[in-house]
């Protein structure tokens, strides 16, 4: 059997591997046989592949059959493309040996330099360079780097060892005083030496046998030293946290590259840079350069590194290489690549490329900038878009002129980050206080243990909002995420006294009306009024949406329960109304609210339809706003879903003023209240069952509905109402309901003289319990449309409930704990279960009505994976906040093109 | 196109219809045919179809096409047949008019009997019999009949004329003192005349037309009133109550029948009949004879009917003829009938025979009877067995001597019949107090709002339970039905007032030590301690079972907690445990329940090991119990399943008393109860998510179950368990968990030196969530068995708490209102939906482990139609509490027998 290959070689303008190797060769090994192939100049070397590694780690620490064999010839092809052989005493060949996995691990593993010195070679590379000083700098690198790395041993003793050499051997020649510390560039050629020995004997000591002289060994030794990296625990504790486990199995790569020396004077350096800027964007090389040095002192940021435009003045010929080398690497690679570069005696090598982070701003305008040169497609362009870079675009943020040190002083916790950008302003703790103080001018941060849609009024006045409890989709994330309102929840560290009005975190007491600033993209909750610049679209965010409009194949819809949403939601590319929830509008004025409680505290049919007459204008009017906002576009309106104890107050002397109110007994207000009670509201007597034990309401719903469809039809705007019953379980009760719509709608049609060729409105369901789902077929008996409601189907789907997975669900997420599920399924949906009924119920809905609408409004309908599986499965549209339309347009138009592939 | 057979005859030893064409003939006509058909005497007659019904109401209430002509062509050759024409004046043929659906609808629809009286003929039936008071007090019925009927006049205008006729002119001639009664029969001949008419006078009047003379008008006007009394309000809200709603589109039959009379002389007479006797099952005939009657009188209850044995001793040729109807007809049937007939001047004539109504006692002696008299199989007795039947047999009930009287007079207010039976003893309203008084000696009845776990010892010690809230799935009823002891719940009406130690009923205040007596069978409650009567096994009972082991494939489990339940449970006929909660356990003493909570407060994994260890000796001692009553049938334990707040004290006292007691700080345990809090803990941390978050809780169990089972197999007893880990949504969560179970009972097996050949222990896991379901196929990757826990994937599946449903689930189960489903899902099993997701997991579950062992644990696992469903779709076993187990057996027998055929 021929046995496999498992190391490829680059140089000589030649390279085994390719670019798009990255599985096998890791990435910096893939980066150099590509720069190779396409005639970059790299030094020659070899890469040992992934499966080297994997093999080493199933055959118990061994290396695979072949792999010897392998690297010793690699080995003399090297020495032959070189020129020199590894351990020659005159001139020796020295060869870095570098870690490289498939995804990037910064700082995890292991690097080893100037592998290939020894006592003899040494003096080899002393006298062809004419610089004891350098070669013995190198030995005494290489001791220090191999003992910790491949041996394992104290880096702090060698270290340690070499402090102590400089304390005294160095600083008695320089006669420093005590305690003045001497520079590393102070040691000299013959010290440096007489350091070698002392570490050598150390090693000695430490290890029970000699510092190895065999430069095969000490390959050996180095190879195996980056084997064992991949499986260190702070390595797979970095795979854990980045969700890169399932690559545990897999393995490292290992590069064994030709060393080369920007330290050999002014002709000689190395540098790092963009080939954009990563900044703005901008068509400009952008980088530093450091005259005289190597890698690592960049690293080490002894020395403050020149703009590569200095360079230019000071060596036009390595500049012009470099420039050469920019132009290609774009024109190859056709995105913006980050570069790491050395420059030996006037000779430019190229040590690695990789795409190059960049910011928001920049990914907008290189994508678009790229498209008019001609070096990628439209499609391309909208496939280098992320949904962060959308979402960080719109959000204001900490001044990031504000040094680490200052944010540092500032920080009192972080909680968990609900929704992106910052805050800045005064603590309030009641959602009336909060309001009052921003109708005064104030800037109000409100702080909750919990937020509930009671609160809404002063949630809309905050710029921000911090709760003590709750996840990324409780009430208080779910309603600022759909105004974009920066929100942090989940800071278990707030410990809130709402009768003190204040709140202790750790030692510190916050009272009301003290300033904090919320970091709602980490998470972070600062002390004091911290300076805060606010966001600026970039014009090529325009260009790239409107390709993204082009290609995608699937309409973005908003969910809006005010004109105000409605309007903001168009102006970010809205394409209708998904959901519109009437039960907020109740919590907007405290005539509503009055209204609702005496609908709810009516002990008969009699009394609650009066309650309802008095609601029905509000709704009324909420609605003939919305219409006259969406022009025409289809508005699909929720009839009231959450449970009725929602709306009534809890406490004591809310009750005894809503008694009061409404002229009923105080204790009537109260039973009534504890008889609302549920142990599960989330499964209880809510949505379309409300309209079944009280159809009066659904009554008055429809007809407020459908009267102001009419009067702004008759302003001669066109209206596409869509009614839709939430909580469908069976197929006889979407009939009963469907039928009890449809009744009043065409009663209050034919009195308003309309029909339903003018309105078209048409009667649908959210289906957000896996019974719908599962009898979707029945369901669109009746059903004309269906949008998935996947916040509640992934609460029953799988048994999880929204408000309470914070105490479990984040071991279920955090792969270094149980880590069953990838990411948060409220967050992200989960394809496998919940999505596995959303398709079910879409392929069985159709079975029945074939072209029936169909399309998702919870939250996961504004996530760029969720958003492309409903693309995949067959949706006619997805539903969002209006903030993350422009996220769901991209997510769609993403899909369409990996579709047309 | 021929025109479709409306019309049926019987007569003259044969008919066209036959008994299995219920459907089309209604049960009354089929009965008439089938009766013909065998030979029996039966006054001859036609039968117009239900679908002429059916037809009538979907042509806008008029006769299909060629109805007209067959009831014309029937009629002539029923003359034809008796010999009679309709209407002839001399010896008028008579007929009755009887309607007859395809299900009994007792007084629902309408009669009208002599049929065929005009003036004319009425004075030829009086020359015929040479009795005019007979042929006028017919005409007088007939007219009265009529108009009520055929016409819908009312029956008080017709009814007070004749009272007002009797009163008037017959006490006159009576001579009558004012306010003394005339009895019917006291009114002559003549009076009867002059009173027919003034009835039809009366009818002329309010009608404004004549009463008719054309008996082929009368014929008409009789059958579209039988039509039209299927539509009549009181027939279709009867239909909606017994759940016959799906017929409402179908119709009734109407039985057009000579006239026979029993009321001719001493040689005439009626009677009603069983073929054995309905209470006992002894195969004696059984009925009541009335001498010189019509049906009708025997209904009036005017006069006292004779025993069967008098019409031997009194008139021989008809006992012998009757008894000859007797032996053909349960030749025929097979089964046990009930008859009506009639004798006229010796001659016997049926009218009558339907299967008859029995006592559960009477049907097991019946069906094993029958079998020994090689009558049926043992598999059609197995049928004739229904679950009520063998419910009924084993609980007590109020002595059935009591009068309706006396009953009424004690009756308090009625609840939802949770657990059948009856109690009565002493009301207590805490279980501490109930278990008091039961160790006293008392027969306690504890009354509770709701009942929690804290209140099983109460439960345990009293007769039986009463609770204001809750349906027939609450905690109570569960834990109730567990015991088969009696239950009633959700009995609103009580206002219990704990403080004061009573409840209010109404007007009415109990107060504690009060005696009350309750029926579980129909939720009534009664003041006072009325008597009760033992239940007793018919010997047959166990005959039938022994059958029903025979014929059944599936296993029959039961849920148990306790070596006492295990042992119930076996003579009950059980064959393993299918579901032991563990965290039943840990409320049997206080020190359990110390430990427990002890275990929930520690903040740390080394205090909640400490508390573990305490419960440990606890746990492993109850398996040693049960493992020890099983002798080696499989016992699948459950890992603890219900949310930790569960278990600790929710008031200030209790957390007081527990701090004290465990040594922390009362505000330590307060908070620690307050973070606990869920707002949906049905959705929350329960199941295996403990197991997750608390790996400890899961290695006790275990170690528990397996150290037990180790004890037991020393003392060369099998043992069987199969650990169970519930709530289970997700692949890797299984395989996490299940990999822990067995990592510590394999160190447990090594420690005892045991092997697993031994104690050939299995995983598995619930499937109660729907996401568990839809990705059955990757959990029996690791579960090496399923349980189906259709409690809560009913709750998940459908979005339903089963604990708060109980406000609007009524209207969707209640036809007259909603009427969505067509029983409650949480005692029949929703086949539709949640039987979808069971279907596909045990599909997708035998893909990966196609032997795999699946069951059901949920209450649906001891109920008919649930069962049923649960062998059809290829379960192994089912399991349900100790009493319903022979259900369980029936159930899953009597699908054997429809599998086989």
């Amino acid at each position: 059997m021929a046995t496999k290959k498992y190391v490829y070689f680059f140089g000589g303008g030649k390279a085994e591997g390719r670019g798009d190797q990255k599985q096998l060769l890791g990435g910096k090994g893939a980066g150099l046989a590509e720069m190779t192939n396409i005639g970059l100049p790299v030094p020659p070397g070899f890469t040992l592949t992934t499966e080297s590694c994997s093999s080493y780690y199933k055959d118990g620490k061994k290396w695979p059959a072949g792999l010897k064999k392998q690297v010793q010839d690699n080995l003399r092809k090297l020495e032959k493309t070189t020129g020199k052989k590894l351990g020659d005493p005159k001139d020796p060949l020295l060869v870095s040996v570098r870690s490289g996995a498939s995804v990037s691990m910064p700082g995890m593993m292991e690097t080893i330099l100037n592998l290939g010195l020894n006592d003899q070679s040494v003096e080899g590379q002393a006298a062809k360079t004419s610089n004891p000083r350098f070669a013995y700098d190198g030995y005494r690198r290489f001791i220090m780097m191999y003992a910790s790395t491949a041996m394992g041993l104290s880096k702090d003793e060698f270290e340690g060892a070499f402090d102590e050499f400089k304390e005294t051997v160095v600083a008695k020649r320089l006669k420093r005083k005590k305690g003045e510390p001497v520079q590393d560039t102070e040691v000299n050629a013959d010290e440096l030496k007489r350091l070698c020995d002392e570490l050598k004997k150390k090693y000695k000591k430490m290890v029970g046998s000699a510092f190895p002289q065999n430069p095969w060994d000490q390959l050996v030794g180095a190879i195996n030293a980056v084997f064992n990296s991949w499986m260190a625990e702070k390595a797979i504790t970095y795979r854990k946290i980045e969700k890169f486990s399932e690559i545990d199995a897999g393995g490292t790569g290992v590069n064994i590259c030709t060393m080369v020396f920007g330290n050999k004077g002014e002709t000689s350096g190395t540098g790092v840079a963009f080939t954009r800027d990563p900044n703005t964007g901008k068509n400009e090389f952008y980088g530093d350069y450091l005259f005289n040095a190597q890698g690592e002192d960049v690293v080490a940021g002894i020395r403050t590194p020149v703009k590569l435009t200095e360079l230019r003045k000071r060596n036009k010929t390595v500049y012009s290489q470099i420039m050469d080398v920019r132009a290609k690497l774009e024109t190859h690679y056709k995105d913006m690549q980050d570069l790491e570069f050395t420059v030996e005696e006037g000779h430019l090598y190229m040590l690695q490329t990789r795409r190059g982070k960049r910011t928001p701003m920049a990914t907008f305008k290189m994508a678009a900038d790229m498209v008019k040169e001609g070096l990628i497609t439209e499609q391309e362009a909208i496939c280098r878009v992320t949904p962060e870079d959308i979402e960080r675009l719109f959000y204001p943020d900490i001044d990031p002129k504000l040094s680490k040190a200052e944010l540092t002083k500032s920080a009192l916790t972080a909680g968990i980050n609900a929704v992106p950008g910052a805050a800045a302003g005064q603590v309030y703790f009641t959602a009336s206080e909060a309001e009052t103080a921003a109708a005064n001018g104030q800037r109000v941060v409100l702080v909750r243990k919990e937020t509930s849609p009671e609160d809404v009024g002063g949630m809309s006045a905050a710029k921000g909002i911090l709760t003590q409890t709750g996840g990324k989709t409780s009430h208080a994330a779910v309603v600022a995420r759909g105004w974009g309102k920066c929100c942090i929840v989940g800071c278990e560290s707030l410990q809130i006294d709402y009768k003190k009005k204040r709140m202790k975190i750790g030692g510190k007491t916050i009272k009301q009306g003290d300033f904090v600033t919320l970091n709602g993209s980490n998470g972070e909750v600062y002390g004091g009024d911290l300076p805060l610049v606010d966001p600026t679209l970039p014009k090529e965010f325009k260009t790239i949406m409107k390709w993204v409009d082009k290609y995608r194949t699937v309409n973005v819809r908003t969910n809006a329960d005010t004109p105000e949403d409605a309007a903001k939601a168009l102006e970010m590319g809205a394409e209708g109304i998904g959901l519109c929830r009437t039960e907020h509008m109740f919590f907007e004025t405290q005539a509503r609210i009055d209204a609702i409680r005496q609908m709810i505290i009516a002990e008969n049919i009699e009394d609650r339809v009066k309650a309802l007459d008095k609601l029905l204008p509000f709704q009324r009017k909420d609605f003939e706003g919305i219409f006259t906002v969406m022009k025409g576009r289809p508005v699909t309106i929720r009839l009231i879903d959450p449970p009725l104890h929602e709306f009534v107050p809890h406490d004591e002397k809310g009750q005894k003023d809503l008694a009061k109110k409404i002229g009923v007994p105080f204790a009537k207000v109260k039973s009534r209240v504890e008889q609302l009670h549920e142990f599960n509201p989330m499964l209880g007597h809510r949505g379309c069952r409300l309209a079944i034990t009280y159809p009066e309401i659904l009554e008055m719903q429809v007809r407020a509905i459908m009267e102001a469809a009419c009067n702004v039809a008759k302003k001669k705007v066109a209206v596409n109402p869509e009614i839709m019953i939430p909580l469908t379980m069976a197929q006889q009760e979407m009939q009963i309901l469907s039928e009890r719509v449809k009744a009043v709608a065409d009663e209050v049609l034919a009195s308003k003289k309309m029909t339903k060729k003018k309105i078209p409105y048409l009667v649908g369901t959210m289906i957000e319990i896996p019974r719908a789902a599962l009898i979707a077929d029945k369901i669109a008996e009746t059903a004309e449309f269906f949008s998935f409601g996947t916040n509640d189907l992934t609460q029953t789907t799988m048994g999880l409930s929204r408000d309470d997975a914070g105490r479990f669900l984040p071991d279920y997420v955090d792969e270094t704990k149980a880590g069953v599920f990838k990411a948060d399924p409220f967050q992200v949906l989960d394809q496998e279960g919940v999505g596995m009924l959303v398709k079910m119920g879409i392929e069985k809905g159709r079975t029945t009505r074939p072209k029936m609408k169909i399309g998702i409004c919870g939250e996961h309908g504004g996530e760029l994976e969720s958003v492309k599986f409903c693309v995949r499965i067959g949706m006619n549209y997805v539903s969002c906040s209006p903030y993350r339309v422009p996220i769901a347009r991209l997510a769609a138009a993403q899909q369409a093109v990996e579709n047309a592939v």
